[in-house]
């Protein structure tokens, strides 16, 4: 088995470098430079095998969840990604696992120009915390405290294919590759963030499933919501594996979309609109932030829908 | 077992807030404002159970040596700590375990002023990563590259005792308290690290042990060492366990330390006295910086030294 500073001098060895990385890997911290007038966004994400993703997933597949979770994080921020941190602990020194995982990683890490700045090796159970920095102009961070009353509840993408992907996995049976590839490579919707600067009141990232984080924005902004569950964007794909109630409780419950839900005045819509077709993201009006606390869900034939009591267990555990 | 939410309010509920925390625990991420004229300096560290502290450690020792080994790293930089984030992957919702755990963790971040402002549970084998956030005016960061030939190479405190603590641990013979409580509480030197800002060339802190560290220096500087073994600073406690053979080996390959190993002129030798005796730190020079590579390990008779083939296996990882 190689050495923990073997492996380190291989991550080192692949690592890009911005401008603005004083020091990177190779000293006890990084050194950073932060431009002023912005402001430093910070969010970290743990990945467990066996938990938050399936035995067996690829590593490069491990790799660019690890970090795209975290890049989710930002971009429900408005922030722009700008640096990582990768906390990795192996049970051995398993080099071709270690290059493929960094394959993964460093693909999107180059996509969105992120610097791999530190980290640390250990040996133990398959497990990672990343850590993503990015930056926003001063104030302009979207937070979840931001909705009010009579605003638009939009989402972007489709929902619940990667609930759909992980069900089918779980049941052993007939499985999409292409819910699958939703499941173990979500796209983080970095330049939706970034163009909703100034447009959106609040935002949050589907990590845990609609439901659940669309709740977490109501909470905090002292609101409630009408979701429309006949708006629901869905793909054609999960359409054909899953009848209109499972499609249901797979995207208010499923979560790992990583897609973006976020509210604005009704008098944005066009500019939202045109900013999110610009990037080729569809993004749909889902419901309404009302002043009633509570989440009301309603079928398109306009009565009350309840979730079916089994639940649906997901893979990602809470984070802050 | 509680949720994965119920787990970071109870954590949000006790994390201290500086007035630099924009957005502390409770969104998608963190928003910091880092002054103006300032880098960020980052470092990220994982303790895994069974890996890197005995089964069976004190939670609240688990929390606060998880948060000291990070902010070692800061002052190694002679960074002011700031912020940080705990990933934390526990096997079950314990409430206890996790309010003992943040009593120790918070009790050091109080300490220094560090407020934890974001993070994510998870449930898996018992493992946590902290990233560490200091400031450190433009510039001013020590590097491990500033070595140069003829500087002196300090040590803060005394070496040895966490290691000494740990070779007890594992021989399950009769152990020292004060030599565990040294591996379960080990001091992280932050204000000896802002002290020497302006007057140290290059820093480390030790975590692998005086060579392993030291080593770094040496090779980031392009230079090599002469180590003086009489003079490296040795406890009582440590002299009463250890004969001078293997404490010479615990001092230079044990590690866990964490106290401050820099260089810096002769010239300054009374200042940097001066600047840790107001700190009551005592710092010792153990040796010269050599352009010869390498590292000389010379007895008080002017020998050389050659540790045991044995080698002293330590608990940390490798971390950069």
């Amino acid at each position: 088995m190689p050495g923990e500073f073997a492996l380190i001098d291989r991550i080192r060895a692949r690592a890009a470098r911005r401008d603005d990385v004083v020091r990177g890997i190779g000293d006890d911290a990084a050194v950073l430079a932060v431009p002023d007038g912005h402001e430093l966004v910070v969010t970290c994400d743990t990945l467990v095998a066996g938990v938050h993703f399936p035995d067996g997933t690829a590593p490069s597949d491990v790799g660019y969840k690890a970090l795209a979770v975290n890049l989710s994080d930002l971009a429900a921020m408005a922030a722009a990604p700008a640096w990582c941190t990768l906390a990795l602990t192996l049970p051995d020194g398993d080099e071709a696992w270690l290059d493929a995982f960094l394959d993964g990683f460093l693909e999107l890490a180059d996509e969105h120009g992120v610097s791999l700045v530190g980290g640390d090796t250990t040996r133990g159970p398959l497990a990672m915390t990343v850590t993503a920095h990015g930056l926003v102009p001063a104030g302009q961070a979207l937070l979840r405290s931001g909705a009010r009353v009579g605003e638009d509840i939009w989402v972007t993408g489709t929902l619940g294919d990667a609930a759909g992907g992980l069900a089918q996995w779980r049941q052993r049976g007939p499985a999409s590759a292409k819910l699958r590839y939703r499941l173990d490579r979500p796209t983080p919707r970095v330049q939706a963030g970034l163009a909703l600067r100034g447009l959106a009141s609040a935002a949050v990232d589907l990590s845990d499933g609609l439901a659940a984080d669309l709740g977490h924005v109501l909470a905090a902004s002292g609101v409630g919501a009408r979701l429309d569950l006949g708006r629901l964007p869905c793909s054609r794909t999960l359409a054909d594996h899953f009848d209109e109630n499972r499609r249901w409780e797979l995207q208010l419950t499923g979560g790992d979309d990583y897609e973006l839900c976020f509210t604005a005045p009704a008098a944005r819509a066009l500019e939202i609109e045109q900013a999110l077709a610009a990037l080729e993201l569809p993004a749909t009006v889902v419901g309404q932030v009302e002043a009633e606390p509570g989440l009301r869900l309603l079928t398109p034939e306009g009565g009350a829908w309840t979730p079916p009591a089994t639940g649906y267990q997901h893979f990602e555990g809470g984070h802050a």
